[in-house]
């Protein structure tokens, strides 16, 4: 595949929080705080994570600096427009707040982002949302510091420009994004993942491994036509900064992501875990991932019957980086053809004992790496064992194609078509 | 050399500005300013680059976008407290602003930082300043946001939190320190860099070189005591993030370096220096630099007579790489024994054809490396050739010490006789 722009892009962009990372590090919070401005915080979480013990664990820390901290469980997992509004209400009555705090996974953090903006800025939720479902409104004030504690290993959320919702009249997953909704600071403590079951461990790792692959694929920031400065968006194509952080957190969960899973009480593996998702915040999503990710959706969006251990049971659910890693092999078999040498070095580096097999085609060395590590970890055998079948696939074809966003990356031009022929041959995914 | 610390530290920090990146990128710079929330900003850059013509072009393309732009030539080359003071004054009576530029070397950087620092928070400059020489104020309010557009490829100016200044009535180089002080962003243009003479990349390059290789034989952050929060600094030792930053940053020099001073308009070396000055910046700086910087400071600060090819002939000079790469083999000798494996790792990425040359004692093989660097690229032949002899040492030795900041991060204990020897045996490099 050679794309052939008329005058290609020269330029790339790189965004990212300060990090403080290691044990010990979400007791310092407090600091941080008083070195950002803050002096009276809200701290978002949710009520699965506020159960854990931690947030009010963090929030009696920054309350040892001398901090006011009010705690709200006002996060809903999968935030929805509703749930946003509740959360932005709340917090305006007890506010106000010169710094926010976000304890738990993408959700508490998306909304954390969402009530800075609206407390910050103004005005109503509507009116930030993206166009066209939204008025697309960039805030004119600068928001107060947020500071985001991840407590999932898989998420990019504390380092993301991002806020995504489901507006809940329209059923369209939608969302907030400006340069300003990313936080100031992602402290990321690995005993707050202590407690993360197996399979959740399993599916957000595979969430990790997926930004390192699709950016590390992805089509190179160079082969676009040259953007207009307005046009530039957060994810700009493979490029020299995203490559390297790819690799390096392939390497990292080359080592620990079996070990991690099977033992979670591995705290090397749960350190090198945390470490990989820190590496898909900071630095790799910013080149933008594309076909497993835009086919996650309708995958996670059209679930019935399914009920992944270590997840709650009330309602059936595919996680979404299990969502992610389902057509993953199809999908890199597929770009095979737009590198094939970089795709045999991610399989050399995602499995450096049995990465260079060369007793197959080519094209089929990294979706067997991928296979053989989805079995050991426990992932579901395609998409027949999470409960869809070939009459499935026009529907996910149809909700993966909405994804333009994320396809707009993918290193081939991808049409329905080449959708389907993944979708349907990620049905069985190994004998 | 094992540290063996009672409670060893398990956190370290990583902090780095916004990057653009890529030929092009300097004509963005209004955009990137109306997303920032500025719409007066001033532009602070000194005369030797105003004469280039680009802070000029900079500024009409900022003021493309509608934004009011003010050009200050404001910066002198090394600020000192006069300096500052006289920029400080000169904004105020133009202010106010609500957004800076820094179009230039380190100088104008900092001296936009401390003009930020003092517009938005109020003050005199001595009220930042670090103690004892100043009162230490932290910042209370927000800095208006800062672009760094660096004009030379050697600065990390552009990401770090501080600000260098001598203070002149007492002939003492200190600095202002704060996370307020770092730019929001860095726009990394290579075509601002195309003019540099071939002796400015050379020395510019070994700044880089040796911000890798300090960074990358620093002491690990986990071998401290554990630090109370307000005890962290932004130079932790070597960690993960540190090490991945300078090791690619080693590999874009052992490709590009001696093609950059070999012919100036290799746009492809230009651009290779330039991302490997940018990755200094962003990544490796952050773990510390040590023994070969802290002796460049009595090295630059004590010359008397030496003239450089490529710098201005007015006043005699060591610059700044070139004073640090003029100890870095006789230090890196010194230091091989605080990890062999890591130093002999260091000597393969910055020469992959000789790296490994074992046909003599394992500790010259970087030393070897350097030396042979150095002299492609007409570095000087040791300190001897920029003036110095054995009667200097003793003074030398003083001026080190008085880095203790840096020496911190040295992965062995270093005392008088340790840079003594050093800078003894520093006087010729090669035959």
């Amino acid at each position: 595949m050679t794309w052939s722009p008329a005058n290609p892009e020269s330029v790339f962009t790189y965004g990212a929080p300060q990090l403080k990372f290691g044990p010990g590090a979400a007791d310092e919070v407090g600091h941080d705080l008083l070195a950002l401005g803050a002096r009276r915080v809200l701290l978002v979480t949710d009520a699965g994570v506020l159960a854990t013990g931690w947030p009010d664990r963090v929030a009696e820390g920054i309350r040892g600096f001398g901090i006011e901290v009010v705690v709200h469980d006002s996060a809903h997992v999968e935030p929805t427009d509703a749930s946003l509004d509740a959360a932005v209400e709340r917090a305006r009555s007890d506010g106000p707040f010169d710094g926010f705090v976000a304890v738990g996974g993408g959700s508490a953090i998306d909304t954390a982002k969402a009530v800075d903006l609206l407390l910050s800025d103004g005005g109503d939720l509507m009116d930030y949302v993206n166009v066209p479902v939204g008025a697309g409104r960039a805030p004119t004030r600068r928001l107060a510091p947020l500071v985001a504690v991840p407590t999932t290993t898989g998420t990019g959320a504390e380092s993301t420009t991002i806020c995504v919702l489901d507006v809940l009249s329209l059923k369209v997953k939608t969302g907030i994004s400006h340069v300003r909704l990313r936080p100031s600071l992602a402290v990321v403590d690995p005993r707050l993942t202590a407690s993360q079951p197996a399979g959740v461990t399993a599916s957000a790792g595979m969430d990790i491994l997926c930004h390192a692959l699709e950016s590390w694929t992805a089509r190179p920031y160079s082969s676009y036509e040259r953007k207009q400065p307005g046009e530039r968006v957060p994810y700009c194509g493979r490029n020299p900064i995203s490559d390297m952080w790819s690799e390096r957190s392939m390497s990292l969960l080359a080592k620990a992501f079996r070990a991690a899973v099977r033992d979670g009480s591995d705290e090397a593996a749960r350190g090198d875990m945390a470490l990989a998702a820190t590496f898909a915040g900071l630095g790799f999503g910013n080149a933008g991932v594309h076909v497993p990710h835009a086919n996650a959706y309708p995958i996670a969006g059209r679930v019935r019957g399914f009920h992944p251990d270590g997840y709650p049971r009330d309602e059936p659910m595919v996680p979404h980086g299990m969502a992610v890693a389902l057509t993953a092999p199809e999908a890199f078999r597929w770009t095979f053809e737009s590198d094939p040498e970089r795709h045999l070095a991610a399989a050399r580096l995602l499995d450096p004992a049995h990465g260079d097999r060369w007793d197959s085609d080519p094209r089929d060395v990294l979706p067997g790496v991928l296979a053989d590590l989805m079995r050991d970890i426990g992932m579901p055998n395609g998409l027949a064992a999470v409960g869809y079948d070939e009459h499935d696939v026009a529907d996910l074809v149809d909700g993966s194609l909405k994804q333009q966003r994320l396809l707009a990356t993918s290193p081939r031009e991808v049409g329905p078509d080449d959708l389907s022929g993944i979708l349907a041959r990620s049905m069985h995914l190994w004998d």
